[in-house]
């Protein structure tokens, strides 16, 4: 067995199960596999990722290992840590892994620099802290990275737009089977199930104010709809506000939103959306919940600075009886409501990203050498092949086009 | 303070919350209780019931007591208490609860024979087992009786139709502010939330089988549809299944919805609905749920027969590989999945139901001597009261007719 | 070829297609043709019909033919007749028909005189103004009727509370495939066409208010959510307005709604539900149509009173500018816009009324000398019946109970 | 009065009113002149342009003349000339128009070449003919032009490729508030228009089949979901595949989806999208429409060729009984649906077309001298204008960044 750092090895048969029942719901993931396992295109190869270590990644990190690779995970978060995946992964899969859920900083960054320190070819990154750590060791060996986030490749194409980037690295956040997906099926689900396990309200009887209509908001505000809410759409973008309202919606400035408010959502990736200025026109007994970023969307700090009370009610749910008499109830402390209240995105949607994440691996390793330092989008066939596979493993097949309709869609698209 | 059995009265701090949390989600029951608070019209009653010891019957004897009446509570079914509940009935409010979690059979009858023998006036039952033991012990206090449920309306009709009825019972069930909300909104909502919390399936990658299309049915259609699942509907009444028709689900038997399945919820209300038949024609890792009635929906004991194993993945959720090899998923063990995995009815629908439950006891007491034996709805005007003043705490105003307008209906409904 | 009276046979050839076209939407009266063909259940009987003579109602006539009846037709308003498909039944039916487009109120009685005098055993209605007639001459043979509206029924209810009707009556629009079906999908689908048709407006860009939450507003308020419009719903019952609320809409009285109107629809069965009052409320622009009933929801005769000027914009379509400078639209001069600008309900929902007419007719043959003067709703088993056909025409099979579910379902529901 | 070319001035009458009802649709239109009215931007320009004579149209150059232009108008189309706004145009406004409904090819040209030959300053072009004309005949005056369709920025970026182009051209068809709303919403909907007009059919008894999931799609898909249909997509690509299974719909190949039609519609522009394969799967009765592009998507000249018969039996809709002895539906010959047996786009979305139009044409004039040959899309900040201004024109108001908020945004895009 390689080295390893985890909580408790004897948690390893929980964590068996539930990777198993993820791995049930990752059918794309698999097939992929099915597909290399007899190349084993990553024998030979070191691959060190810092991903959130739950049981979607554990399938991710066993994919590799089938492909042939030498994996080593550190967590990309110290509360994210599912202490039996990890036990699992070391005792059952000879992964090594070092992490504990609730471990400190010092413990976190130390994960970093032990898997910085095993000489990958591959890195895979999720937030840009790997990156970065691989970075200031210069580590030698790397050829490659991948990175999951928004906030990582931000992080990235900053890095290279002033020439530091040391080695080429796939967006994976810019696929189109990720980012078309995870946020408006994944988080539009899993906030209205954060909502619910927070609180137990009847979503039929209240009326939702969403605030940003990007896919995020796009998603809660079509979900809440279904769930029988009336939705009331914020924004900033008058485009935006546009699509809202011939989608059917109400649209409005937060602060007449916020006095039909029975529950507000914010999901903008912008702070102080919902402010002093809006705590007063709340009805009271509003609540206040957030799906867009960290927890800074909502005023938490006004909240609790001019709270006369506040009391955990149930889990997620703080009362908030601010010193004007008003009680607004808080979901999560204003963190993520799908994380912290239900369980992130849902299995099958973990499946598109990292079918995304293990063909940019392949990908790195087919252009080794010849991709140059940079940020890159996997090109439009992989993406395309992640969808097919998707459709395959829901036994849907789909129309091809004739070498026919392929010379007249040339012709008339070139217009000529 | 009365007499009580409970499992800890060190348990009230908690109940107080969680039942302030239920009372502000009940704005009915509060509006109908500052309208009565003068008058105190209960007083000098007493109440035997027999309900769930949950925070929303929490704010029913509450509201009971407020209005004068003294209150014996009994749980309707032993698993249901909530032992900080009841400990914050009797620390706070005096109020006589005679109830323990996960009580033995003895025991549970024994606490309805308590507050039978406390001599009630009015009697509150769910299910009919304390309407039962009042007519066995003979209690001769009783002027009337309200029933929560179908299944206890059904008792009591028979009784009432072989002439054992010694009293009036208003079937709360009946009112439409009861049948139409609670099953539609409410089991529509709470099934999707306990197939969430059991599994946390993305539901827009499932395709859903619905057997039957009465009330629950219908919820749960509309809900799985809001959640973006494709949704099947099987029935054995064609209007019905014509009407899932016209509102645009797709309608099979099922043994052909079977194969289509990735999840299969049960709401007919009968036994076998899912048997050996379909299993066979599942697809594998195929997910059941019940959401219509006892266990008996799905054949789980012919799953348990044919099982090579069966595991417990999640709460609420195993895997059973059957002999043939496949691998099913079954919620909850085939009892209600809303109840089991997720809270039952949001505290917005009992509301309706228990502001019924509060309208029926002074309904018996106005009409104390005037009603026979036998088994009421409440008449329609307190039907609609129940409505108009939830409207009113939404907020919501509505139209009145006219004279004119009303002589005009009378006219050209009268055919003159 | 027999008597009749019609405007022009020579318009016989365009009646054939348009008959065969509503025909092939009509495969529950096609199967349950085929069904008694062989048999000729109405062999020697006479029928006398008084019905709108469309598309649909030929095939109903037609279908009375070819099971051995001798059918007589009179129209049931002298506006919906369809001349060449009168001309088409003369011609090529052998059905003697006495009906003019636009016919004056004479002529259109003298219709009712003619087909009363053929004797006939049997006597189809839509109002109740041939039923009238039968009884004012006395005509001795019949030996029962039909009825398809809602008005005629209470006309007919009126008559047996008075003990002057004379012979049993079957009151189509109570069978469950009538009620359930025309008013929600039908009514809904062709009130979004009558409105389309007459204005070209952008119904997503729009927010509707409906007056009525009842079958009629369901439908409507359905499906112009699902053309994306914002959905107001005014109601005068408070239970109604609220399973509009649960259902998703804002609910809000008429004078609040009128503000945010960008078209209205009526659909409520009463008098006076827009008037002075909404009109000034209105914002510049607005619509008004009617889908309820008679041209009295909407207050048409104030605004003809109080315009400054009226402009016919285009078909259906006027623009009345309002002395006080206000413009407001008005759509088929406030009659109901679903058959004045567009077609009224389509061939689908008439196959399940008049499949029922059919039963019903034969319903009445089977049961002659057993039934007494009176209103009659067909036996639940016939309505079944039509449904189990209409979905057979379809395509879809539904499930059975089996003998041991019987069995289950009646011992609970029997509560022992 | 200025030359023109028209079918009758005494049609005006009829003219006026119906420009004047698109212009109460028009709003965004209205407001924009309102801004520019007082400083005339467009005085001392010539503008000759070749679009639809319609009601919207009417409007754009009744704009364009208030602002201070001369406006020379020829058809870009024989077929949708309406002769009542052309001869309002004239006698009303003193526009220019050579346009006659249904005239000739050469009677077509001979008008591009008339406003040509006005040496316009400005050209706006709905094709491209007019700009090929312009560029033929080398008018030395033109300085800028705009594009309204695909087919015709195509055009122009094969031009500006071959560096043909001989000035800067607005695509207008680029701008989000053109394509992000005139296909889902206007096309979405005026599909469903035409459908009904020519079939009544009802639609939530029949299962769509929509070839194609671009924005013409989903926005069919979407309003026959909303009118009850189950909705099947077809698709070639399999990103856009599975968007439309995650939004709920089923999809399958297309010789599967024939199978279960009861309409399919297409929409992908492509051609040969529903042929000989599967006419011969499609059910008896199936009705063949096409929302996309020209009439080569469905294979009509394999039906002309192979039809027993064939029978108009309503406007835009005909009888094909093949010689197999199937009968099929073709509905408006195969062509633009919604064009053909609807309205086309109504006016609310021509509304910001054409306010997109104007603010191009100002553009243009702003920057004269600034912008080389080339195709332009509008700067964002012009298309967030018209959006800005049509929720105004609703009374919508939408929120704004604060100084603190955009500050935030920069710093973590940025990554810093």
């Amino acid at each position: 067995m390689n080295d390893y750092k985890i909580r408790d090895i004897g948690l390893a048969e929980g964590g068996v199960k539930r990777i198993e029942w993820a791995s049930s719901r990752m059918p794309v993931l698999n097939l992929l596999v099915d597909e290399f396992q007899e190349s084993k295109p990553l024998t030979g190869y070191s691959i060190s990722a810092c991903l959130h270590v739950t049981t979607e990644t554990a399938n991710l990190v066993i994919a590799l290992k089938r492909l042939g690779a030498k994996v080593y995970l550190a967590p990309s978060n110290p509360l994210s840590t599912q202490d039996d995946v990890a036990a699992a992964l070391v005792k059952y899969h000879d992964i090594s892994v070092f992490a504990l859920h609730g471990e400190d900083l010092e413990s976190y960054y130390e994960n970093l620099y032990i898997v910085a320190d095993k000489m990958p070819q591959i890195i895979m990154d999720d937030g840009g802290d790997l990156t970065k750590v691989v970075h200031e060791k210069n580590i030698p060996t790397v050829i490659g990275g991948t990175e999951e986030t928004t906030t990582g490749v931000l992080r990235l194409r900053a890095m290279a737009k002033d020439g530091l980037l040391r080695f080429p690295v796939i967006a994976v956040n810019d696929s189109q089977t990720k980012y078309l997906f995870d946020n408006r099926y994944g988080t539009g689900q899993s906030t209205i199930d954060g909502i619910l396990r927070a609180t137990n309200i009847l979503i039929s009887s209240s009326t939702f104010v969403i605030a940003g209509y990007g896919w995020c908001g796009r998603g809660i505000a079509m979900r809440a709809r279904g769930m029988g809410a009336r939705v009331i759409i914020t924004e900033v973008d008058p485009i935006k506000a546009l699509e809202a309202y011939e989608d059917g919606f109400l649209v409005m400035p937060m602060r007449e939103a916020a006095r039909m408010a029975d529950v507000i959502v914010t999901a903008t990736g912008c702070k102080k959306v919902v402010t002093e200025e809006h705590f007063s026109l709340l009805k009271d007994g509003a609540i206040l919940a957030n799906a867009g970023h960290f927890d800074v969307e909502i005023d938490v700090k006004y909240l609790r600075e001019n709270a006369k009370s506040i009391d955990k009610i149930r889990d997620n749910l703080e009362r908030i009886i601010l010193k004007s008499g008003k009680t607004l109830y808080l979901l999560a402390e204003g963190r993520l409501v799908n994380l912290a209240a239900a369980e992130g995105h849902p299995a099958e949607v973990m499946d598109l990203s990292f079918s995304n994440q293990l063909l940019a691996v392949l990908y790195l390793i087919d252009n080794r050498g010849s991709l140059k330092p940079g940020v890159y989008v996997l090109p439009e066939e992989l993406d395309r092949r992640v969808a097919f596979v998707k459709l395959k493993s829901l036994g849907i097949m789909i129309d091809e086009l004739s070498e026919e309709q392929k010379a007249y869609l040339t012709s008339w698209r070139e217009g000529t």
